[in-house]
Formats: C-alpha cells, sequence, structure tokens
C-alpha cells in the first residue's frame, strides 16, 4: 500500500468512525455515548476506534468539528437567487428544520455536548470555530445585501449574533420546554422584529 | 411536637436541603454531583435526603422550582420607578449578571441540567413553569409600560418571548464559547435593535 493510499484508507476510516458517533448519538444520547456504543454502529472493534481517537472527549472533539463541515455544506446556499433567499434559508436550516426527527435527535445530543464545554477546552474551541464559521457565512449575506441595495445599511456581524443567539435560544427552549409554541413565537418574531427591519422597502 | 411544627421543621429541613444541593452544585457541577455531595453540604446524612426525595433526578426538579422561587424574587423590582427602569433591571439580572463567578458556576450547572430535560418530563415541566413567571413578569412591565405611553404597542407577549430566547442563546454562548466578545455583542444589539425600537420618543 503507498503512502497515498494509507492516508485515504485513515481518512476514510475516519468517517465511518464519525457516521457511526452521529448514529449512536442519536440513539443512545450523550450520557449513555460509550466507545461501545460507537463501535456497535461501526461494524468495526472498539479497539479500532482506540486506533484514532484515545478518549471519548477526543472523539467527541472530531464530531464536533465533522459536524461543523456537515452544516457548512447545508449553509452555503450558492444557488439560491440573491441575499434574501440566501437568509431565509440559513435560518430555516439553524432552527426551523428541528421538527424533523432526525434533527431533533441530533440537537439534543448537541446540546448535551455543548453542557459539556464549560467543563471542556477542546470542545469550546471547536464550537468556537463551529460559530465563527456560522457567522462568517451569516455576514457575508447580509454584507451582500447591504451592497446591492436589498438590505438597510447595519452592523452585520453584530445582527448576525443577534439572530445567532436568538437561534440557539429558541432551539434550547424547543428542546427542554414543553410548550413548542415558545419556540414557533420566537421564530416568528425574529421575523418581523429583526429581519423585517433589514429589508430596504422595494424603490427606496 | 404539634402538626404544624411538624410541618414547619419539614419545610425548614428542604430549605436546607436545597440551599446544600445549590452548594454542591456550584462546586462539582452537575456530572458529579451525586446524593453524597449534597449531604456533605447538608452536614446530616443521606438517608435525612432520601427521605425527602427517592431519587437525584426528583432532588434535582425540586431544586428548579426553589431556583425559580430565589429567581422570581429577585425579578420583581417593584421599587424601580417606572417600567422602563424595571425592563432594564431584569435584563440585567437574566443576562448579564453572568460575570458574577457565583452565578456563572450556577448558570453552567443550569444549562447541564437544562440538556437533560428532552429526557426528563419532570425537568420539563419545572423548566416551562419558571419559564412561564419569568415570561409573565416580562409581559407586565411591558403592558404597563404600553399603557403608560413609554413603550409603542406592539405584542408583548411574543416581544418577551424573543427577548428571553435571546438572551438565553447569549448566556449559552457565554458559557461555551472561547470568545466573551460574542455575549457582549448579543447585549448591545438587543438593547439598540429591540428594546430601543419599543420606546416611544419622548413627547411624542
Amino acid at each position: 500500500m503507498s503512502g497515498a493510499e494509507r492516508t485515504e484508507r485513515a481518512s476514510d476510516t475516519r468517517a465511518a468512525i464519525m457516521d457511526a458517533t452521529y448514529r449512536a448519538l442519536c440513539e443512545h444520547g450523550y450520557a449513555d455515548l460509550t466507545m461501545q456504543a460507537i463501535a456497535e454502529e461501526f461494524e468495526k472493534s472498539k479497539a479500532a476506534i482506540h486506533y484514532h481517537y484515545d478518549t471519548k472527549d477526543e472523539l467527541l472533539a472530531a464530531f464536533l468539528e465533522y459536524l461543523l463541515d456537515r452544516f457548512a455544506d447545508r449553509l452555503r446556499f450558492e444557488d439560491e437567487p440573491g441575499p434574501e433567499a440566501r437568509l431565509d434559508a440559513i435560518l430555516d436550516v439553524l432552527l426551523f428544520d428541528i421538527d424533523a426527527d432526525a434533527d431533533r435527535e441530533l440537537h439534543t445530543a448537541l446540546l448535551e455536548i455543548r453542557a459539556q464545554a464549560p467543563h471542556r477546552a477542546p470542545f469550546r474551541e471547536q464550537l468556537t470555530e463551529n460559530h465563527t464559521l456560522i457567522e462568517d457565512l451569516l455576514v457575508d449575506v447580509l454584507e451582500e445585501g447591504i451592497e446591492g441595495g436589498v438590505f438597510e445599511n447595519h452592523e452585520s456581524r453584530e445582527t448576525a449574533r443577534l439572530v445567532l443567539a436568538t437561534m440557539l435560544g429558541g432551539r434550547v427552549y424547543d428542546l427542554t420546554l414543553e410548550d413548542r409554541d415558545v419556540a414557533a413565537d420566537v421564530r416568528d418574531v425574529l421575523e418581523s422584529a429583526v429581519i423585517e427591519e433589514l429589508r430596504r422597502p422595494e424603490g427606496e
């Protein structure tokens, strides 16, 4: 096997471990997520996972990075016609796909990983990287809209931070309150009180 | 001992257990919170705690209720002069006291309890009750401001939900990202983009 082949095979294995982690996390939740549970989804031995990742924490930090890659791909929306449509599409993915059961399980597991971040620097570092990438994507869309005259001039980074914090809070409410109307209202008011204010009236 | 005395003593014991839970939670975090750790703070036996609460989950659901009572007391601000000052005071407590170390530890532990809520109905029920009480307090302040002519007319419940979701997201960012500027910006933009829009210009 050549060096290049070996690198490719290791990368395939890592991808397969990440897919297995994703499935195990959705099925068992964070608290019951063991290396053994991941190995069962992986259909290979626990030893094969330990060869690549020493600890569950190390594996989960890598998993956050893997999610970032998947998530970033879903957020690019280069085919959407213009910044308003791209903004809507991004908001739909971030807050509003949560009704899909698979996304709900994933967001539940993510919330549990996030709740460990105050105690674990590698989780905080990777969450910060994920946040920054998504924030940058949102800023690009807002800036493009300002330049193209469809959005009012505003501090796009601060707006992006407000929007992302609101959507994070909305997702957490949706997962942790009995009353799911709260999250639905958050979506509506974010749209009417914040996003709507950004749009420039046509012909102005 | 009379029946009334017995009831009072049981209520004192419960309050002492709650105080011990608070201290143990701040010190150990949720994951390492055991009945034994709480008993050590309580300075009585684990059996005394089990007499009142069968399981850690039951105790933690009671703890959420106890926090609600404490929190609600901090949010009433009946002495503040008028709805604008009361709104500011509420926002300060909810998002911005987090710099105090004790509040940071508490919010960290609360985030961990919250992350278990998707799996535990008693936590969701109590979190919903906590949310509703705080939302109602905020709605009262906003309504009072509308009636008094200091806030523009608006859907106060929807606004309260937006504000609370944004502050929850801001708190979570503050605890889980490396970059604490994100949460600071969320605070500033919430003020300028949402709260400021509610205020009615003087003399209008």
